[in-house]
C-alpha cells in the first residue's frame, strides 16, 4: 500500500460486490450494461484472466475498493487490448483514482508488449466528463461513429498509444 | 432460385466444408481466421442465429455454395450490426454474389430495425479489393486507426446505413 493509503491489485473475489455497487452508483451504466459488468467478472472468476480475456483490476483506498478497471486484447490484433470499464466511486472521485487505474492497465499491457488501449464511449452529453477523463489521460479521439449505440448515440473511439 | 442460377438462403450444416473451402480460397483470411469462422459456424450450429448472435447466409450458384456472409448484433447497440465475414468464391468472382450477399445482409437487418451494418477490414494494400467492395456497395469508410490489428496495419471502419 502507498502512503496515499491506495491499493492496486488484481481483482479478488471479495472485491466483486463492491465493483458491482460502483458500476450502479456510477450513474451512466444501463442496467445492461451492469449486467455484462457482472457477465465478465463472472468469467474472471471462473476461467482466470487469461483464458476469459477479461483482465480485473481493483483499486483500494484505506483498504476499501475505490475503483476498478477491466481490459483484455481484441480478438484478431496483435497487441490492441480494450478498456472495457474504469469507474470510480463516486463517493472517492476526484482523487486520481481513475487515472491510476488507467495508468496500471497501460503499464500491464505495455509488459506484455500491447501497443493500443482503445476505450469506447458514448458521445451523449452525461459522458462528457468521460470523454474528458480520457482526453486528460492521454488518449485520443481518433474515431466519431454517428447514431452507433442508438439513434442520436455516438460511438467515440479513444485511443491510448502505451 | 432466380434464372441466374442463383439461390441465398441460411446457412445449412451441409454448406460447411464450402465455407471453410472458400475461407481458406480467398486467400486474404490468416489462419487464425479462418479458425475464427469454424468457430462462428460452430455457435451457429449448435446454438442457433438468434442465440448465438451470429447469422450465416449461403449464396448458391448451380445448387453449389459460391459464397457466404455472417452478420450479428453489436452487443450494447440498439439496431447496430457487423458484418463479421462476406466471402465469395475466387472461381466465381466478379459476377455479383458479394454484392447480392451484402445487398440480403441489409435487408434482413433492416427487416428486425437495424439501422447500421459495420464492415471492419484492414487498411493493407491486399485487402484493397475488400475496401473497393464496400464503397461499390453503399459502405462508407467513417474511421480508420493507424496500426490497430498490427504495426502498420489499420483498422478500416467502412459502415452502411440501411
Amino acid at each position: 500500500m502507498s502512503e496515499s493509503g491506495r491499493e492496486m491489485r488484481v481483482t479478488r473475489t471479495e472485491d466483486e460486490p463492491a465493483i458491482m455497487a460502483i458500476s450502479r452508483a456510477v450513474g451512466v451504466f444501463s442496467a445492461e450494461e451492469v449486467d455484462t459488468v457482472q457477465e465478465l467478472l463472472d468469467e474472471y472468476r471462473t476461467r482466470g484472466a487469461e483464458v476469459s480475456g477479461y483482465h480485473f483490476l481493483s483499486c483500494l483506498v484505506d483498504r476499501r475498493v475505490a475503483g476498478y478497471a477491466c481490459y483484455g486484447p481484441r480478438a484478431l490484433t496483435d497487441g490492441t487490448y480494450d478498456l472495457f470499464w474504469i469507474a470510480t466511486d463516486p463517493a472517492v472521485q476526484g482523487r486520481g483514482i481513475g487515472g491510476a487505474l488507467s495508468a496500471r492497465c497501460a503499464e500491464l499491457v505495455k509488459s506484455v508488449g500491447g501497443r493500443l488501449l482503445v476505450a469506447e464511449t458514448s458521445g451523449l452529453p452525461q459522458y462528457a466528463p468521460t470523454r474528458r477523463f480520457y482526453e486528460t489521460h492521454g488518449y485520443r479521439l481518433e474515431a466519431n461513429i454517428t447514431d452507433f449505440y442508438a439513434p442520436g448515440d455516438d460511438l467515440c473511439i479513444f485511443i491510448l498509444r502505451v
